[in-house]
């Protein structure tokens, strides 16, 4: 089986951007693993503000983790 | 007793996550130690987008904290 | 194609801050992709203390974020 | 009188979640010092997951600020 | 024009924490730019302890960067 | 005037604590300068767990900032 996460190593910027959104989507699959259930709270907060925000915040986390992990792409 | 956290370091990255999981969750019972109780909050979570992207913050803090202590897996 | 993130870097710090602001954008962008959408939220958001204070926050984040990556402008 | 924060130094890792914990409840204390009142507080988060959840944010940040006074335990 | 951050650098500690104040009220202003709005919405948040705690937390997190870039005035 | 932060520096970590303590509420001070508007506001966060909690968070961002200017008191 392959990894999701073989490495914080991103080239450039822009894919650790990317991966900072993998990882805070992996942990909502880790709580609530039911496809459905997911696809059905997709519009409440899809449409929803301070979700939004709220998803918003969580990225900028692991954005901040993963451009530790790459010397800020010094 | 086994310690539930002999150390922070994990190979590859992928399990660092899971300790991050694992570090999250570990709050939780520490502040409510009844096993059923939580049981009965699970749902209210599990399908509540809000809680949802809460649990992946408090994740994503945690990955932080690992990924220092791997050295972000450099 | 340009890439939206071809770099941390900002001359001056200030330059620094608006990326910190479209940071925290392009993850709102991402999970709503949909422009009309993000459009009817934006009353919602830019007349509501608390969600400003939220935007704010995340901007915060971001800003830490590039300020490390500037090594704080020194 | 003996200190409650001697030093942030712990061995193993395990005694540095519990520092974590504990720096998050002394600062509870701190803003509503009777202990009644506390109490009462008490079955209010202990069974409501935003709380828990809540707790469980506030003593991820300091568990990343204990582990990097431990070196994280490297 | 004059840069209203021409350098994170302050001297003594206390400036760094009213950088820190401006740096969390900025976001606000290029979210909301219109004054008259951002006016309507102060007595909102300035009597609103929730409010007043969240605006403490963007403060606190604008305050770690402007102290990391000072070296902690050390 | 003396100044109300003359540094970072505290000995022993527990100074480091309330100085925490301090830097959280004068964020409060400076939003809402008025005396008895914050002595009103106090009842309602001193006695919701939720305040208290979000009190908490604050105040561990803040502590994990004194920690990093004392070297983590090693």
């Amino acid at each position: 089986m392959t990894s999701w996460l073989p490495s914080l190593k991103t080239t450039p910027p822009e894919e650790g951007y990317e991966l900072a959104v993998k990882l805070a989507r992996i942990a909502v699959k880790k709580t609530q693993p039911d496809a459905e259930v997911r696809e059905q709270l997709r519009p409440k907060y899809a449409e929803d503000a301070d979700a939004l925000i709220a998803i918003s915040h969580v990225i900028a986390i692991h954005f901040a983790t993963v451009a530790a992990a790459n010397d800020h792409w010094k």
